[in-house]
């Protein structure tokens, strides 16, 4: 079927190529002209039969909301928008219900996979009505991998970006596992070669898994890691997963932890630790670097 | 080639079971003499010719100790004993040196798998000398999945046990960040279908594991996990990776809330929650329940 | 001098005492008129002198937001309203904008001492401009306590919550340290007088503290906590600490597990240990409860 | 009473002070013999009427033991040894026997209190026999603030420093939650004068303690702590609780937080965190520091 797809960057580049070996035709749409296969939205619109598809997958936050608000101006009524992008889960209902004035179906999808989706397909997880996702099916069935997995519709609106919200959550916590443990091994006096441990686990153990797989093909790149820094950004999903484990009074101490370390890995000092080194001088006369 | 074994329960069983399948002679031994090949140790060494090799699978703790002792009594000079228990990897080098004024030669293998292990194979990581791995490679290379990975020469003594440590608190931690995930989807009011799309995670997503799949296969028999109580056990392991992380000075939020968890999964009521209770009511006079 | 005060619960009934003890003219309004000094907000309105200062100390939320608007509108440009209550810093400054159209100062005040303030004093953190503070400091001095320490005017509209907030924050995890030491020593098998340890702490030690000095006296009363549930409920002051901690990228690890422990002692079961339960039960076999 | 009192450093130095004001005749002995009253250990031994008692205050490990050993060699039955550093409690069960063979009778106590103990007097947790206790309680009653509190008789051999460890976790918990909430203050946009909020909160608030005082007196000092690193040191108590708490199943994630983050505090790169970088840049593509 036919797509416009909104931004063409290392997502949406990817997803326009595997879209179009599935045989879609994909109008695509960047700011950046060059990759563009429309000169503006409104050339875009005029390049799709009705009812359009087109899909954003653009940065989260203003860049997406004034994308979807610019393009609803050169849609029309029973056209669908897809918002693909990394959104805040409650930004779905709201825009939603503006589209739907508009008469503008909308859906929101969690997309998963990274730079290897173009070749494995990307995990999708969707929020919206029946009748629309299974209008857009065909595309969800080029996008997604393979195979029985790899596809959910999640709910209602929203419900896609808090699908993919949470499971950046557990990715942040199942990130953390491994490195701790690789930390361990790297520290222990008796594990001689900590890069085949880690390789041995790729198949047979029960901690086998994609992301090992990439720690192992990191690991074959630089065995110590010593080419990296260790700092890490978080790009909002995580802290969403645990403002909403405190709204909902869950306990999650791992996905949290995981998403502290990464702050504390990017400060050049700790206020927090300073505070602890002046008590410590102060009750015990303890020595402190200044 | 020949092996004695050790312990013939859910692990030695299969194990015997996947041997066998690959062409080795497995003279088995338990306590359980219905399951037992031979009737007593002593049997067990006339049955195999020397230098044997024989591996126990045997609780870890006094039994292997006590299983190793008598053992030693009943082999020759030249023979190997292999511990694929769970041992305390501190136990290792002791034993190695208690075995070694014998002219026994003594390996330690982590072994993963769980029960699965009797078909897809079993992840082996080994702690002990070139020339005693490189004469037992036979039994790994059966005992191992098909392909290159699944196997590891991780160290001297003890360095097997301590790679499957560290492997266990890994997969503490693995296990409690798609539980807290879980937990995170089930109190939402958005997502609607919570094993949908746990399920769709399975392939093309980054969180894609066999623990992935096995969580998915669980939410197939019970959706709702509605016939589970939320109690869960811990084997040691777990605690014996959090006291080397403290011994090491490795930071382990992850692997040591997981623990934790377990922890509290099993206590009827917690002091501490008692003591912060009493607290509350102290000072501000806080309702509390009795 | 006069002060109007809305709410006279546990704390607004204590400091009206207090403030009255101090020589101050206090007209309380509480919707329980058998404690009330006034019938109404528009008598207690006129019971004061323009220009008239009014604290609300009422349930945080829509209770203090709905008060202050009916407030608003029986007082009188150059008014004064304090809030006292544990109202979310994020509320006071538009609360702050929206009163200044009407010509109404606003002042936030965090509150601290619980149901021993009336004795010792509350501290107090005040979130407002320089000049209303100064106008109503003589309030502020009859309710901190006695001497140099107990008031800080801490910024401007929001601040006063703000440090409130954080105190709070604080407070979870000083009672959380207390509550693991204290199950520590209980789970003990050499320490045979928990209550005596604890309350040899009360002097000399660096830790000690006030809500020591109050666990020693919950274990006077209740020596083993027998007659208590480990339950606590949080107010919300805990959640934004760590939402704000979140929000600004610090590390919380202490506060966020303390918050934590709080929502897991409020579980009949856990979804999450349901899933570790699962979990292994799948790949080991293990046992699980049912 | 008389008392023997080895190692005078910066703890040994203060108590003899302390001792000698309360009318206590002290023979001090010290391997810096400017600051000694005794030659050696025999002079000591000779300089002392039997029984005597002799409290060791040197570093915890094989000093103390090693000390300890010598002294046995110099004392008489009915003699009694306290130990008042910081040995790890499992130490003195063994300790204890090995010197009652010899007919002397033995003590550990937990001494905190730090560099004001001079003044303010040390708060002492004791294992040992009734009788013993009784007989040294002179001693303990100087040592200890006036007052009610500041001594317990914890238990038998063991108990008191035991009951130091744990003092020494909770002690680290309660430092991190206060640094954390000065954490939190410092980065937010609305608290203008953080010194002040943590001095308001040294009367009348439910947080505070001694360690606040201090806080305080820290700011005052030094308003940012811009002169400190953020670094601190642990010196074993806070290792052993957390080993405890594992060991005892006691879910102790405050704590154990506590003593991690003060081992990420000296890490000048994290193992963990280049995996975690490593990871994210194989998925995703995203950019990592080398």
């Amino acid at each position: 079927m036919q797509l416009g797809l909104i931004g063409l960057g290392r997502m949406g580049g990817n997803m326009r190529e595997r879209l179009r070996a599935a045989g879609h035709e994909v109008v695509g749409f960047d700011q950046n002209l060059a990759v563009s296969d429309a000169s503006s939205l409104a050339d875009l619109a005029e390049k799709l039969a009705t009812p359009r598809v087109v899909w954003t997958m653009v940065p989260s936050g203003k860049i997406t909301e004034d994308t979807i608000d610019a393009l609803a101006e050169v849609l029309s009524p029973g056209d669908v928008i897809i918002d693909g992008g990394n959104s805040k889960f409650t930004d779905d209902a709201p825009r939603a219900e503006r589209l739907a004035k508009k008469g503008i179906k909308y859906m929101d999808v969690g997309v998963s996979g990274g730079v290897w989706g173009k070749t494995n397909g990307y995990a999708l997880m969707v929020g919206g009505d029946a009748e629309t996702v299974a209008h857009c099916m065909p595309i969800f069935e080029a996008l997604k991998p393979a195979g029985e997995f790899g596809f959910a519709h999640a709910g209602g609106p929203g419900a896609g970006h808090y699908a993919k919200m949470v499971h950046n959550g557990i990715e942040y916590g199942l990130m953390h596992a491994y490195a701790e443990g690789y930390e361990i091994l790297e520290a222990s006096e008796l594990v001689e070669n900590v890069p085949a441990v880690i390789k041995s686990w790729r198949e047979g153990s029960v901690v086998k898994s994609w992301l090992l797989d990439l720690l192992d093909r990191a690991l074959d790149e630089d065995p110590k890691l010593a080419g990296l820094k260790g700092y890490a950004d978080d790009t909002g999903e995580g802290r969403w997963t645990v403002d909403e484990a405190v709204r909902l009074a869950v306990p999650a101490h791992v996905i949290s932890a995981s998403l502290f370390a990464r702050f504390a890995s990017r400060q050049d000092d700790s206020p927090a630790m300073k505070a602890v080194a002046a008590l410590r001088n102060q009750f015990g006369g303890h020595a402190v670097k200044r």
